[in-house]
């Protein structure tokens, strides 16, 4: 099967020939229907410090995908042959004290998809079952797999309490702009969005931002709290790992507010602890992956009853042959999510032309 | 009536002799009956950066007391004349949103005791009705005046679930203490300690903790998870707002934890957010003060019950008279609690003798 | 001044001439613009059981309003002279353990309007200044009276968690079908309703359910049932206190599912506690006024948002001196809210003829 | 292999030899230590409705007990061979809705050993590996075995919140009574205890009740009510499921107040949902179970930290042989548990001579 690979440590990815993967017991051998890439995906690429940490050469990339189930392996019957599943990229151990107690997601036994084991840039792949998640067969094929991705959004969004609040979030990538959504969806009284790539701000509006705000323009606090009356906000998002959003959205944090933080720094940043977290008597929510299951279940609250679509969040759709192309796309930042296909005859819109 | 003032602006207070104040409208006039020192005052003494700018001079000092009210102003018949009560130090305004919805504590119009209007280090004083906490009759007035410090202990204990959990309390000032204290009366499961004073950590383990590690002499990291299996602690109580302390708890609290964070760093830190906060999906909660009025009803219950007895912090009785002394041996760092007495007939215990 | 009283223990009201009230300290004097009849006001025009032990003649009667602050009492000065605001009926103590930890809704000494103290069907009425909730000046005034009632749903549906959840409104008088528009505004994934009155149930279709129930034509049960794949609902708000509507309620809710309780049933029912309750792992929560003041903040976030418009709610407007055909109105069922005006030129929409 | 089984509808057990079950894929073999005897187990012996309705006979009955493991199926490892190990008996799907959430305690798939598969009074017996918990090996065989009971206990304390709270346990069968213990090691304020049975009062003593009150004697909502001033209690733990209990429980609880209910009626009662839910503002919590795996994580919190002592619950130990005579024990009222031996020597204890 063709499979797109890191070959050895270094910058770059190939497309290889690979043999179809065996399921083991308790997997599924999935068919590739569509794929789509994460800012993951452009650091293994680009080979940085993190992916030369974690990422063991050879391997087969990417972790964001949908398929349809052809095959079990041992003691496996569901999901049925046939069935439409979106993937969770994350693998745990089971048995964990985190694992046995609703947070899988905190499993130290974690292995992800073309990370730490060979994942979906490639017409097959095997999963085990339990992260094998069912989808209604008329989803369409991109957004079944944004699923995945969505979900880091809906996580972040679930953990504060939005209800009737005031957010801002800080860094519109796709997460960023999929958490928009996914806050105004869930009750948020309003909704801000920062970025400082216009097509990024422009994306977050289509996807219900009250007012957006583009931080290499404006001074972000300044604008929050004149659009809030000055009373600043009650819920901080923050998607983007940069010192000045981290410390910016924190300073126009209400007392006694929450933020979740999901981007991540690369390195130690400085910090005011007293004012910025210990007299507000805020709360500050690390945000890691998706909670295993609880996300998958709100996420097909949301998709289903029709209160987020994402269909505007895909906008380059393009052959699996044609990743070099895609991930170029991708690392513009004028994109929203880039999706692959492994059979051009499965795209579920036009095919993007350079 | 004596009373112990910052002057004016500068290091250094002052016994003087002041006039009785009258109570306002809505306000009680109590006799102060024991008073004792919190680190707050040190700093007021020494004229560090923090009071140049909080405190304005000329100003009555102190906000941890114990009276009896002996007046009341306009439209005040509650608590009656004659009640022992102790005293909340933060007055707030009642009407804002914090106020209104059970978050007083993070009222934006807080004024404090000793800080913002006249303290409590002199014979007399008058605080709000509401402020006035009426106690036992037969509590002993030195506990009685330590309750404001030990909510600050009941607060931050109160924010995570310690429930069967494993605890670590850094820095062993009386806060601290209490905190190991309040841990356990509140079903942790287990309690550690840090502090780099050897009086201090006897002090903790005094008051009920399981093991207490010297960070000047031991990696408290490696100590920690050699005490917990390797595992770590499920909860962190930074009392000391040291950086190392914060960066050594986030360190070894497990995934999913929580910390509270109560100690002020005064100045920014070096913060690695990824790993101490987001990987591990951890939460960090901002303490301050006292929940208006959660926390005084949770230490009734503490005390009241005996599951919490705070006689063991009164290392050291003064007279009011000599405050000096008292100031110095606060400052020492090798104390409890010193409790002052502006009548010394008033000392439930000898007064100390240099 | 023009009031409705009771003037008497026995069926009926009257209006008569009434002293314009002084406010007395702490109080505004408010000029009523509008007001709204609840269930309540219909029980102490029948002087049915409740309204026998609960009443005392004569009183001034009704609790629902808006209006012009045009007074102070002694020590106020906001909300200032002009302000239009809503008023919180429950005039609680502020100073016991309810009231000093924000429940306030529990406080037992609470007083309401037009029950134990004069109420607000008349042209003027006092109230405490704290129960005086400024509105935005543009405000329609049928709707700013709605606030109160509007208030008993906002509760109700807050109190669970109803982000991405199925939820069961059962009984669609006004506060039902207020409660499946703030469910619905709140992140509900989707919202069923059930009453016997037609004219209800097409009220709550236009205020956002998605499929409404006549349990009086169907097995309620059943048709929850097959709206939801078999699965039941995980959470049921109950605003009927209809014994049956309560078992069948709590029958298709799901195990680990919510369920908040409104509705009266005015005596002891039957009920199946093992299979209802305990062996679902279920949780119900008694519901009663509204939380004080969060409840309040919600509703302003929801309003002004525009994610709940209450206009609809308003299916009639008359003046007050009709307040006889305005009871009768809304004894019917076949009304939403019916809105009364002291001064018909104040009404925000044409006046009903009958 | 020695058995005790139910062998065909009707009352009665009886002593059998049975074959050593093979553990099948998933499942380990357990070599049975000690097993103690639960009040389902008397519903089973004497065949009332509820027996008749859920059990499937012949069958092998008990489901508390501790073991070692001596045998793996097919994929397992873990725990090792000879690990002691205690047995939660409730075998859940692990791929519905509420097991991939952390509620496997609510799975609509469970099968519970003893009542739907065959149960732990036996030499032998095969659970999944999952369900094996093990335990520190110096842990005393009787309390190992109570843990599966014990753990009904502490669900039933984990749901409210008992910090520093007044709680009323109403019924002091061994799960009350454990209640009780737990209770006070996580933090109440102080704990009441009720029953009818002077045996059980005295054992709620034992186990740390601050006050018992004999239901047959006394008018226990008096009497909570004077041992708390007049306030009620916080918490209501029902273990009892008399009518009476849970309603002079909830009478006597306060405005705001918690329970939680895990006895079961058995019938539909009587019920003023108005008075003792709504009015309140009260939270009720149906209880089943233990919740997989955290209430697992807290019991072994409780147990090594030495904050509760199972051993004074185990008065009575008997020869697995003797079965006859110890559910005639049990059945007395007069007990606390009572824990039977497969083979004497491994009693730590006397064994019980009549």
């Amino acid at each position: 099967m063709r499979a797109i690979v890191k070959p050895a440590p270094g910058p770059g990815l190939e497309m290889i020939d690979a043999p179809v993967p065996d399921p083991r017991a308790g997997d599924v051998l999935l068919e590739v229907k569509a794929t789509s890439i994460c800012g993951t995906d452009l650091h293994i690429r680009n080979w940085d410090p993190w992916a030369q940490v974690h990422v063991r050469a050879p391997l087969i990339v990417g972790h964001e995908m949908c398929g349809v189930v052809v095959g079990h392996g041992d003691g496996v019957t569901d999901p049925p042959l046939g069935t439409l599943v979106s993937v969770e990229s994350h693998v745990v151990c089971g048995t964990c004290a985190w694992c046995r107690t609703g947070k899988g997601h905190l499993c130290p036994e974690t292995r992800i998809l073309g990370v730490h084991r060979d994942g979906v840039f490639a017409e097959y792949v095997t999963v085990p079952a339990v992260n094998a998640w069912p989808d209604p067969p008329d989803m369409p094929l991109s957004v079944a797999s944004l699923q995945e991705n969505f979900g880091n959004a809906v996580h972040t969004v679930s953990v504060p309490d939005v209800d009737g609040r005031k957010v801002l979030v800080t860094g519109c990538g796709p997460v960023g702009v999929m958490a928009v959504a996914a806050a105004r969806a869930l009750g948020a009284r309003s909704v801000y969005a920062t970025d400082v790539v216009p097509f990024r701000l422009a994306m977050a509006s289509t996807m219900g931002a009250d007012a957006t705000f583009d931080a290499s323009r404006v001074d972000v606090a300044e604008a929050v709290l004149a659009a809030t009356d000055g009373e600043g906000v009650d819920v901080l998002l923050e998607m983007s790992g940069a010192p000045a959003a981290i410390d910016e959205g924190l300073r126009v944090l209400k007392p006694g507010g929450e933020a979740a933080l999901l981007g991540l720094t690369s390195q130690p940043i400085s910090f005011d602890i007293d004012d910025r977290v210990i007299f507000k008597g805020a709360t500050i929510h690390g945000i890691v992956g998706r909670r295993l299951w609880d996300t998958w279940y709100r996420m097909r609250a949301l998709l289903r009853s029709g209160k987020v679509d994402l269909e505007p969040m895909v906008t380059h759709r393009l052959r699996l042959d044609d990743f070099a192309l895609a991930f170029d796309l991708m690392e513009s930042g004028a994109t929203g999510k880039v999706v692959m296909f492994p059979d051009p005859a499965d795209a579920d819109g036009p095919l993007y032309r350079p």
